[in-house]
């Protein structure tokens, strides 16, 4: 369930802030006893109460046939017994009854409250529970042997099997209080984290009670109490709530509201550290102060709230010694709470100018070379094999469909082995050299649009291509060194997700228009036959009458063609195919010759195909079918599949559809030419001077296409140990191009998509999970062994490229297509452009659209419609490779927007500016919109919506 | 946001049960003072309060420039200020919390109450409001003025322009209390229903008063009191909360908590009736015994939560004595709160055995007699116009489509002409003669599966088809007029949801299977050419060498083709295509003459194109984008739309793809016959007695086919006034089953999906309706105009025949497919049988699955599966003739399902038999599932939740 207001967190819940309430939250370690100091800067210096599980037990069948029967059970949402269905409900928000809990409050202010009670077994509980005056000695057996009575548990083994714990419960003995073996079997069990303890709640109606019995007991060395909660936990709370019966279920309601108050962190913290009833009960008047109430005509209490992706921070319910003490810590650095991901934020180190030459650099190289080990080491762990797979099968998806467009792209003179080779050699020595050794490099939408335009240029002025990139190649090496020397890759600051969308809109739409102009061209080049029109037909024709046809006749006398030449008296001409004809040396002749029949339709057929398919896999993530790891499977291999139906369909058909072209045997592709590209050819001299002039707007592009990727990689959200490598990874780049111009392979520089599936399949999750609650993220695996694994492994893939030869290329426009649709729709510019289209009344509840006024938010789209529109003209004219200087343009657009929006506006719609950023906390809000007397709390509303509330992290920056 | 528990409800908006909390519920008329008694039906004899429009008022900018700012508004939801975004929020439940609930308590306790004060004016309201003991002279004539202050509104104008009402509200004086100009033009206005009142909250910090204020008063008569509420309604209700700046904005938060209370259907009851403080503070205390709590630590207090589909009953919070009032009208047959919809429970009247011979019919012609003059004069409004337009339209798709298909099955035995004029005709009659005037004929898809059955068996046995479907017809006739003497038309409530769905699954499998089969024979008949095959090229060869050859190169001398025949010498052949090559005399040679290239691949194209842009419009109506009112018409004319495209797709390319045949001129399809049939034809006397057998058969079918839809349209959720006829309807059909076989037309019965369109379409709804809330839901104009103008248009439309002779073949099947694929994915078999690929986990929160036990639902679905099973196999068999009966026993499987599931379990998975129906209160749960003490309470939940959160209606039960 979506709810409005939450946009940001739930675009992909495996991006969320993960909710750390329960597990880090609760006051401090000062004044806690006995807590372990744990200083780990994610646990910011708090103290981590065990996680609790708390289950109700209900009594049922008064009066013919008593048993407990565990009714609910809370970890951090409530689970319900569907009761009807035999299953556990959906985790969902517990939703009490306000009664309940007042009576609760009386029912405890006059019951039994026992602190640090010393009971060491659930007999020695019951004892002490039952010790009550107002019970006579007969009655305090039967509520004894009652309470002994082994609970009904609805227990879902490991199997997925569902049974129901301990079939006769009222035979059983309690003598032996071992876990039993359904309780020992608990899929919950693997679920919980070590430490966890367990609450037991017992509540129901009891005939024979005079008066209502409460008790709260919390237990000093926590027991398990035998088969009395369904997981074998150490039992740390225990709340009896029994009495005669009443009208309603108010027991019920009871037994649920000690749960959900247990189940509450802050809660929780204050019972653990209780001294008397008094304290129990200024924690539930706190609970209560803090409760959010619906009104009862405008919700159904019945209805199911499913879990808000984002909890709510407890940081605002700390005592206020706490608050000061956590904001001390995230202010020194700890980048655990900011989940915005603003890299001017969150890189502040690494992006620091030293004022030294090179000398990010040199901090770079410091900073990683002491991981340098590890970075092997940590690599060994089983998730690491399935990384590999995933980002392999991703790679050469890559490298083939990148492959196959750069070949057309040059006309040959680059193609699908060079791009195996270069992906392989590049991103192998990258991984081993560069300071994020996450990121994986690869041919880019962008560079690859650049190379076309390069080719063209070269064409068109009947240049030496190779040799003339060579030049190129080393012209950018060179400006990228300088870039390295002077640090300028402190300037990514300046790019603010304006200039990423703007990049990432341009790139895609050449991708989308190039993959339907190819798909054109390919209908032009098959074309479609009219039976009316007169080109129709197509005869062989054999040169010499009587002559090559004769010894024809001989070789194939049976053949069909032949018989019908007979039959006609054409003994020089017949029906054969035009291939087949011309290998028998005759020739074709007619006007339909040079139309092969339903190629046009069928290579639509494919290019839609496998556009959908790989469309529809991509959205099975999010589906409801299949077990998740199906689900993973289908949708991380979406192209892979795709291009596999594609080449099934094609193959099962057979027909001659335009296929990869693919080199026989390891040598370039442009014939006759040696792996080392010559420096000249026969370009003049001066060429390699000219050269500069594009290289400087390769510079450009190489430069903020592998810089995004970075900032996005380094992202305070990733919680990266190791630290970032900008000048490192950029002189890595630099060094990589110099070699890949030298060999005629393709350029490299970081993807971002294929970069952050690659990390985000390393993330360590704890296993420790409840109901409902969200994975705990715990790092990434930061080492360099899986990506140099992947490119060692595509190295070995150049042997598999005759079997590429069979993957036509209409399925290869069709992913082509599939990459810049995706990448275009992943971004937040298209929502704005969609909400264009949208009455005001239809459009989501984004929260941009709470704080900027709509007229303000359609014109900031505008303007960047304008961009768009203007760098697309300049696309097409003569002038299109100066691109890169145009897309650099953006930032001064966005510098100048800075006259129109206000810096709240900008805030919202985009990020702000290095300099501006100091300065927003002292302006506030705009005054006309100032409540009288509470500024600050409206900051603080704000601050913290962006706190906890983040933006969608962009991750498809860039088309890789 | 759709909330689990509540997926009844969410399927179509447009059949929601209608929220009539605020509209009728209260308490009834009895201890009103001065209600009107209004004996309505759907009002219970339950008096209607005014509903009531909340406008919080908040004082802003102290202590610099103080000024008042609507910032909160509640008609049944809250609506709050986006300071930021300057517009108002996405309507949402209101939250509050606790502790504001609690402060207002206080100070309404301590405040002034003013109940019944007869203030005729803001500035007499004022006067009274401030005359407090506790303010000074001056004090008092500070705040007057401030009262008397113009608040700033944010107002949308009709013109859907927000502006701020008046921008300079310091200066405005306020002596005319005339509504401003704003004020009248707000767009709020004309959705309010006549009579609302308006209730206005004040709420602020001001730094002179020394202690909190607080003023609560109901106006004896109603005034507008000035510009004080944005929209001018007499206001009700004025609530003054004032007070020295505190820490939190505490004042804000009292101010919506009134406002919420005041929104609150029981709260406002008991307050209109309040006579003193006390009556005052027991409805709050009421309301807070009600609310629903959510815990702190598990839910955002500013998430902001969507208005449920459905709202809570507010049967549950009225007083006892009104419950049994409501009972009681509940128990006499009023159906307005039965949303359910069971047959059996709703068409108890009509569905009564009379046990006379035509006793129903008797019964059904009186009951609809005096209605018929208002069946004409109810048609009178605009509405009619666009229902007409929209029902013609869809009824000439369905016409196209169906005689397209019928024209195949048939091999030109009827066709599009007759299926025109079979429409018109029997449409016509049906309108102006039948109990439910609002079915809507068409051939349907049962039918036709029957239809193309009888066809191929009269092949197969050499039969003269038209004739003895003449003599099927007659048959069926007769069987159907003994089946309305023996009223078995009550026989329908046997036919559960378990049958309809078998029904239903198995036709929408015929459609589906049939329209790729059909795209499959289309291949083959038009085969793909491979290049590779012999099967290459044809020539065009003359007969008579010398002959007719002159002849031709004379005619055409400039031809291409001619000049390459005389190039090669061969003046007996020519590269014509074959059509051109006989229209000249040749006979066309070779093995490639047959097959025309690129028309496989085309439609294919075309066949997947149609059907899924239909899909795809289909689900234009739950999109965000566009107006309301373009989704609509997009959804609607969906297959139009899909149908248009593809033959504009045809067109454009202008392939010779096969399209739909259709005759030059008005006379019958098959060459040669008259209108009327002839009785015999070749066929033996005694085939006219042998038609008896499957007319059995058809009768059943056409039995079933009639009465599932009557009984899906008069269910009791459509509140029809003038009742049922579900003999009368098919004494109709039987009589012009008779006159559509001798005139050999197709057969007609009421289509269920275009009958409900057609209703739907004439919905009456209250213009009332406020931010959030669903329209509420008048009847529907039942009238036979609209219905009869369609069939005449249809009839008029026979001479678009020349027109339809553009439209192919595979867009046809497309749709025909897009019908299977729409149909069986609207019912609950296909949902259940998609839980069997779902992992439990991730299954919807059905309130199914809460209620019975997995393994129970998989094999209800499992067993429904194998009927399907077995009803395929037999259709698959020459005894496919015979499905009719199979589907029949669907009934007795249905029955014979109660000895494998408890009632409880049918209730859920299906729905109950009549027999059953009554014993199940007497039932209850099953004991083991009991809760002590507690039984009724729980089957009061059950009930309510089947009250209140009815299954989806099925409405694409059959294709039409």
């Amino acid at each position: 369930m979506k709810l409005p207001g939450q946009e940001g967190c739930s675009v992909d819940s495996t991006y969320e802030s993960v909710p750390t309430g329960e597990l880090d939250s609760g006051p401090g370690s000062g004044p806690s006893p006995g807590g372990s100091s744990d200083t780990d800067s994610r646990e910011l210096g708090v103290l981590k109460d065990p996680l609790l599980f708390i289950q109700l037990n209900e009594l049922l069948g008064w009066p013919q046939a008593l048993e407990w029967k565990e009714t609910g059970r809370w970890v951090l949402f409530e689970e319900k017994l569907e009761v009807g269905g035999g299953r556990w409900s959906v985790p969902h928000v517990p939703t009490l009854a306000l009664p309940s809990l007042q009576k609760l409050r009386s029912l405890l202010t006059e019951g039994l409250v026992l602190l640090d009670c010393p009971a060491q077994s659930l007999l020695e509980l019951v004892e002490q529970v039952t010790r009550v005056e107002s019970l006579s000695p007969e009655l305090r057996g039967q509520l004894q042997s009652l309470l002994l009575q082994r609970p009904q548990h609805l227990i879902q083994t490991t199997g997925t099997r569902l049974c129901w714990g301990s079939a006769h419960p009222r035979e059983a003995s309690f003598d032996e209080e071992a876990p039993l073996k359904e309780q020992r079997q608990n899929a919950l069990r693997q679920k919980l984290p070590p430490g966890a303890e367990a609450g037991a709640v017992l509540a129901g109606e009891l005939g024979f009670l005079a008066q209502p019995m409460g008790a709260f007991v919390r237990l000093r060395d926590p027991v398990v109490l035998g088969p009395l909660t369904e997981v074998p936990l150490p039992s740390r709370f225990f709340c009896l709530l029994l009495g005669p019966p009443t009208l309603g279920r108010s027991y019920h309601e009871m037994g649920r509201a000690v749960a959900v108050l247990l189940s509450d962190s802050q809660f929780q913290w204050s019972v653990r550290r209780a001294n008397n009833l008094h304290d129990l009960l200024a924690a539930l008047d706190a609970f209560l102060e803090e409760v959010t109430v619906l009104p009862p005509g405008r919700w159904d209490p019945t209805a199911r709230i499913s879990p808000p992706k984002c909890l709510p921070s407890q940081y605002k319910r700390l005592p206020l010694q706490m608050q000061e003490v956590k904001d001390r810590t995230a202010a020194s650095g700890a980048p655990a709470e900011d989940s915005r991901g603003h890299p001017a934020q969150a890189l502040s180190t690494e992006l620091q100018r030293t004022g030294r030459l090179f000398g990010g650099l040199a901090q770079d190289v410091r900073r990683k070379a002491p991981w340098y080990p590890s970075d092997f080491l940590d690599a060994l762990h089983p998730q690491c094999f399935s990384t590999v797979l995933y980002i392999y099968l991703a790679t050469i998806t890559n490298a083939i469909t990148f492959g196959g467009l750069l070949g057309e792209a040059t006309e040959g003179a680059q193609g699908v082995l060079e791009s195996f080779l270069g992906t392989a050699v590049a991103g192998a020595a990258f991984c081993l050299m560069a300071g994020q050794p996450l990121t994986i490099l690869s041919s880019t939408g962008p560079v690859l649009v650049f190379e076309r335009l390069l080719f063209s240029f070269s064409r068109d002025y009947s240049l030496d291509y190779l040799p003339f990139r060579l030049w190129v190649g080393i012209w950018v090496a060179t400006f990228c060194l300088v870039l390295v020397a002077t640090e300028a890759s402190v300037l990514v600051r300046y790019f603010t997700q304006f200039t990423e969308e703007g990049f990432c809109a341009l790139i895609s739409l050449i991708f989308i228009y190039d993959a339907l102009g190819k798909m054109l061209s390919l209908t032009r080049a098959y074309p479609i036959q009219w039976s009316s029109s007169p080109a129709y037909g197509c005869f062989c024709q054999y040169p010499y009458p009587g002559g090559n046809d004769s010894q024809w006749t001989r070789t194939k006398p049976k053949d069909r063609d032949d018989i019908l030449s007979m039959d006609l008296g054409l003994v020089n001409a017949s029906l054969l195919p035009p291939p087949e004809c011309v290998r028998r040396g005759g020739h074709p002749r007619g006007p339909g010759c040079h139309t092969v029949p339903d190629i046009a339709f069928f290579s639509l057929l494919l290019f839609f195909t496998s556009f959908l398919v790989a469309m529809a896999l991509r959205h099975v993530k999010t589906s409801r079918f299949f077990p998740s790891v199906v689900r993973k499977v289908l949708s991380d291999f979406s192209s892979v599949l795709a291009i596999l139906l594609g080449c099934g369909l094609d193959a099962f058909l057979g027909l001659a559809t335009p296929k990869l072209t693919v080199p026989r045997e390891f040598k370039p592709t442009l014939p006759g030419r040696d792996w080392l590209v010559s420096p000249f050819g026969t370009n003049p001299w001066w060429l390699s001077v000219a050269a500069a002039l594009p290289a400087l707007l390769l510079s450009i592009l190489i430069f903020m296409d592998q810089q995004i990727t970075a900032v996005i990689l380094n992202r305070a959200e990733y919680r990266l140990r190791k630290g970032a490598g900008f000048h490192l990874d950029l002189f890595c780049v630099a060094v990589l191009m110099l070699l890949t111009s030298a060999l005629g392979l393709p350029w490299y520089v970081s993807a971002t998509v294929i970069s952050l599936a690659h990390m985000e399949s390393l993330r360590r999750e704890s296993r420790a999970c409840a109901p409902g609650g969200a994975l705990s993220f715990q790092g990434i695996r930061e080492q360099r062994l899986t990506g140099l694994v992947v490119f060692i492994l595509t190295g070995i893939s150049i042997f598999l490229a005759p079997i590429l030869k069979f993957i036509p290329m209409p399925v290869l426009y069709g992913i082509f297509l599939y990459m810049g649709v995706a990448a275009i729709s992943s971004i937040q510019f298209t929502k704005r452009v969609q909400l264009l289209l949208m009455p005001a009344k239809h459009q989501p509840d984004l929260l941009l659209l709470r704080h900027v006024p709509l007229s303000r938010v359609h014109l900031f789209t505008a303007i960047q419609l304008a961009c768009l529109g203007l760098l697309w003209i300049v696309k097409s004219t003569p002038a299109a490779i100066i691109f890169p200087i145009m897309l650099l343009g953006l930032v001064g657009v966005r510098k100048a927007l800075e006259w129109v929006f206000s810096p709240q506006e900008l805030l919202w719609l985009d990020e702000l500016m290095p300099e501006k950023e100091s300065s927003i906390p002292e302006k506030g809000q705009e005054p006309e919109y100032s409540f009288s007397g509470s500024d600050r709390k409206d900051i603080s509303v704000l601050q913290s919506e962006l706190m906890y509330q983040p933006k969608a992290p962009e991750i498809n920056i860039s088309v890789n």
